[in-house]
């Protein structure tokens, strides 16, 4: 078998999967922040160019898988899976963008971790031999998400200190067996995990202690510490829940301040932009993972990353029946390589 | 390796995933149903004890793992990873039933296609070794999807005669690389059709054409007719969409009239259960298979059959912004043993 369960959570892949080609999409503040140079496409339309918001999030999956096949010099229909979801009900930005595109797809649901667990999924699917190339793709839109989630835009509704920032934009990877690239070594599946916390407006608090969880587990399960990593890359935690799983790291004796970057810090200025807490979205970890931290890889500046997406799997229902927030966070190991 | 692609869309396991146990749980309409005795758990109540319907719909997936658990003799814990997924937004039904179990937990969204998507995955993810024990689940709920995707149940709104019956139910299906029991030998991943159905009441003649994409292309991908099945399972076309089935195969030579067992037309009885068009549902096809064709496998009733979920990829917002229905059938081939 290439690939092998290890302890609890996590498998370990012999034959690493690589990460050939990654192509990001981000919207109009997304490109006034300190990566704005980062995304291959940006555009200042809100709707680019569709007729609504949800639309133009559907859209903005198919500009960054056809960026993404551009760059490798593919088709669509050189693509035997694409592994996608996204936090709209029912998942529309991912399936709607692949009406009759005849590419095989399985659709997920992770809330903010679905880049985490499409990568991961994605590995499990091109290491086994299950398929030969397959795409992790998400996405989230800031107008979409706050009329879904929040308030209509129009309402002008108060934003919390804690609250963060959707972000407008899509990420794709293409996976292979092999070739020149960042490689996926090794996965941790996280566990659901409620600690309690009931602000909505606070989804760094209940990401938090997910995300340690996860981070413990593949250390553990793989007998591996953080020195094995450049970095720990959490995907929107924004900066409470940052601090947060400081704290709750460095109550076992870990120190992880240094090691810690988290896509919704990264995503935004926060002195300049306005954003409260930081980015947060399926799209955030996806663009940031895709605009940044795979190039900073494939140019050998890293040895090894952990990748872990974070996502806070509420409802506004269960909000409304007075539940508390799970959540989940999903670990991919990325080793440097060209 | 163990696993290995064929043709466009599908994947062969040379060492075929075992279905070792499973179980199923329904509600009150589905227990007077043609299959009312089939499932290992019923209940009266539309609440299962607890506070909402979405609540019940939770918990339904916890008697269902639960249920399946107990059977085998397992724990929770005894699970490396539970691939699941519902039709509630954000999937509430799947992540809060898991909260704190610490079992590791991947969320699907492939709305009624759910069940063979996740027993797809099931099989990748045992059958490359990356889990040594999985669980397959999904569920739905009448009420909750009635509020959710059409009216309030109050209002009493009249339902057209092609609209279908959200199934009250759960199924769970354990995985494992040997054992007893029938065996996952080949899966084919669906395509997202949509050939225009705008109608949200007629989800079979949306689901019908995605049907017919996935059983030939498992056809063609593995070289295999119609002769090599007892019977081709579709998940949840209705009367409407399985007569649409077999037009659309008619019109290429393929008479599969006595082989498409639609699992909507089977949970319940048209002529005194006033469903229209029969059930639908993540939680259809789910008690359907884990309460009627296991066990027929397990018996050696059957040697082998193609379970064909069937997902319409819509949305409340998608109907109201004037799209068309897209639609997804994932396949699954499963040999009889025990």
């Amino acid at each position: 078998m290439n690939i092998t369960h290890s302890g609890r959570q996590s498998f370990r892949l012999q034959q690493p999967v690589v990460l050939t080609t990654w192509a990001s999409v981000a919207g109009k503040k997304e490109s006034e922040g300190p990566l704005g140079a980062c995304f291959d496409l940006t555009s200042r339309d809100p709707y680019f160019g569709q007729k609504s918001w949800e639309k133009a999030e559907s859209h903005l999956q198919m500009l960054a898988i056809s960026a993404a096949a551009e760059k490798a010099c593919l088709q669509l229909s050189d693509f035997d899976l694409i592994l996608s979801g996204d936090l709209l009900n029912q998942c529309i930005g991912s399936s709607f963008s692949l009406r009759n595109t005849g590419v095989p797809h399985l659709g997920l649901y992770g809330a903010c971790s679905t880049m985490a667990e499409s990568l991961l999924m994605g590995a499990i699917a091109v290491g086994s031999g299950a398929v030969r190339r397959a795409v992790a793709m998400t996405s989230s839109h800031f107008a979409s998400s706050e009329r879904q989630y929040r308030f209509p835009l129009g309402y002008g509704g108060q934003r919390t200190p804690t609250a963060q920032w959707t972000v407008t934009g899509s990420g794709s990877v293409i996976l292979e067996p092999g070739g020149k690239g960042p490689r996926v070594d090794a996965c941790t599946v996280g566990t659901v995990v409620d600690l309690g916390i009931k602000d909505a407006n606070n989804m760094g608090a209940a990401m938090a202690p997910a995300a340690y969880d996860t981070i413990r587990a593949h250390m553990d399960d793989l007998g591996r510490t953080e020195a094995d990593f450049d970095f720990i890359i959490t995907g929107d935690l924004g900066q409470l829940g940052r601090e947060l799983l400081c704290k709750l790291a460095a109550r076992d004796g870990y120190h992880w301040e240094d090691k810690i970057r988290d896509c919704g810090c990264m995503v935004f200025d926060n002195t300049q932009q306005d954003v409260h807490s930081g980015g947060s979205g399926c799209g955030c970890s996806a663009v940031v993972l895709c605009g940044y931290w795979l190039d900073k890889l494939k140019q050998g500046k890293l040895k090894r990353i952990l990748f872990c997406g974070t996502g806070a799997l509420l409802s506004p229902t269960s909000t409304q029946q007075g539940e508390s927030i799970p959540a989940v966070c999903h670990a991919v190991s990325l080793e440097g390589g060209n």
